[in-house]
């Protein structure tokens, strides 16, 4: 174990994981922080309860979860290298995946907060740049930008610009949603192919030489996480978005919460050709890429057919798929049947293979 | 007009204001941006609406306003450098500054988010400093981190450690508390001595050889704000904490934002023996240089002696005077009484004397 911070310690996978567990959790402890989600969420005092006990006016058809509003509240800093890449830049992620974020929390955005840490020297076109895209991206999760905060930094000790956006959300369902809440025999949908933003950002860091038609997917999925839980009702159990660690961290996080199996087919999981070609080339793993715009769900089986029809319905979800289903069979653990009928046990990236990805 | 980010963009001062309203205003404004106050009001949606129009159980003794919940949304991120200094350090400064940004829209925190960016290789001896620092500032303030991030760049692309914190807080006031509710008359307190901050982050970075024993203020303000509420009430129209750009800044937008002269007493300005030898000897301005446990107050003159007392009887606010009123005088300008007995005019800071130093 390293004494010092390792480039590996800002992946998705089991480093970030001990570090979240040894330095934060054993200082920060409480209730919401522990429960590891995307987004924690908050509990208002007793004055802001709608529709308590003995208020006439409470919402109607609410049931008893109405009594105490539900927030959630997630922050995420961002730090991409290069700031802009084919499909996406700097301003749509930190804008998409705090909605993102609050999203797998079924939490409608409510109001973001941007801070800005921006190295001197940066030209002022590219902060209008960026910003614009962030603005557009707001626009298209139906949010604002409301609060926020700039600092400058030397130049050499930032990398252009790193922007921290934190979200709060109002969440639109009573039943909870989350790792702990997935039972056996729920379908795991994904909305759609993997790989695409860690292949668009390695392709605009000139890693390969062929031309490859490569576009994040980058995109603020609370329209499609709204569609989802119209269509699902109280049986979307748990929601993910798969960023840092890919498809592959998602799954293993599930598994371990749920202290369910989960068991997923290699055929079902959509890779599109260039992403296929590229993780060939160089020796990538297309479920632990990074993706800035795929949800993982896992939905109750009386509405999966539903939920995926709502999925594919939206313009974010064409390509979405039924990819596997928790089961009793090897709890704590992924399976992977691939697709030469053999069997894999995924487990999480242990360091970082790409770094500054989001 | 650079057109490129210059350290100065971030300071308090009149390059950062320009940044701000040419470039983040311009493209996200909405209603609660546009306010620019240090923290903005999130709006709830009708269902998580308490004591509504024909509750029979609404809050006795609140008025109209209480048909709506009201929250306080913050974000700041913390650059400073060194990342230790006489009575503080980064982890103090990231929670003092955010639970003192909701203390200024007389809001209680209820929760936290902090999000880092680590520079490869900061030893985890360092994190771990730090974060013991934040959790025992969190708990003076009794409010919990909820969420997190954390982002790794590599070597030399960050200055050691970032640190961005959003905070949620509950508005326990009905009435407005900002710059355009300030009043012709209202008193102007202050919570103590200006300039400790800067002057002991300077003396950590080693500008100036001779003995000084000065301590950064940094502290959260809340629990000393809201006893200047229950002592002023409603009287207790405007509050904002003197960080960046230091008290002449705050009074600089005050005067703009309330359309009314602010008129102050040189003498009355609490400002210690060695950070008044630390200016003299560097030729600061004490009341340009920022501070982070300083609450500057405009008060109705007829509570103003009981919200004074109040301060004084708080630990962290031994020092409070008060330094002078709002007139009609000389409408959006700040004068000085000087010690001498002329009369100064007050300008807002242009570019950043003291890069860093939150």
């Amino acid at each position: 174990m390293s004494d010092r911070i390792l480039i590996g310690h800002g992946s998705g996978g089991r480093l970030y994981r001990d570090l979240v567990h040894d330095i934060f959790l054993a200082r920060f402890s409480n209730p919401e922080l522990d429960r590891l989600e995307d987004a924690a969420e908050l509990r208002l005092s007793g004055r802001f309860a709608a529709g308590g006990e003995g208020r006439p006016g409470g919402d109607p058809g609410a049931g008893a979860g109405s009594s105490r509003p539900r927030l959630a509240f997630t922050t995420d800093s961002h730090v991409v290298r290069p700031l802009r890449y084919p499909g996406g830049d700097i301003g749509r992620l930190a804008v998409a995946g705090t909605v993102n974020d609050l999203a797998t929390a079924a939490a409608r955005p409510l109001a973001l907060a941007a801070a800005f840490i921006i190295e001197e020297g940066l030209p002022l076109a590219e902060l209008e740049w960026f910003t614009d895209s962030m603005a557009a991206t707001a626009r298209e999760a139906g949010v604002d930008i409301v609060t926020g905060d700039t600092k400058v930094v030397e130049r050499g000790l930032a990398d252009g610009l790193y922007i921290t956006t934190t979200g709060v959300g109002e969440v639109v369902v009573e039943h909870e949603v989350s790792a702990r809440a997935a039972r056996c025999g729920d379908v795991l949908l994904l909305s759609g192919s993997v790989g695409d933003h860690s292949a668009a950002v390695l392709a605009a860091r000139g890693e390969f030489s062929l031309q490859v038609d490569v576009r994040s997917d980058c995109a603020p999925l609370w329209s499609l996480t709204e569609a989802a839980l119209a269509a699902g009702g109280e049986a979307v159990r748990f929601l993910r978005d798969a960023t840092r660690g890919g498809l592959t961290t998602v799954l293993c996080e599930l598994a371990e919460s749920s202290d369910l199996g989960v068991a997923v087919e290699e055929e079902a999981i959509p890779v599109t050709p260039p992403v296929r070609a590229v993780c060939e080339l160089l020796g990538y793993d297309p479920l632990t890429l990074a993706n800035e715009g795929k949800m993982v769900l896992a939905v109750g089986p009386e509405r999966a057919d539903e939920v995926l029809a709502a999925l594919r319905a939206h313009p974010l979800g064409r390509q979405a798929a039924r990819i596997g289903e928790l089961v009793t069979d090897h709890p704590r653990r992924v399976a992977l049947r691939t697709a030469f009928g053999t069997r894999r046990v995924l487990d999480m990236p242990v360091g970082e293979l790409l770094p500054r990805i989001c």
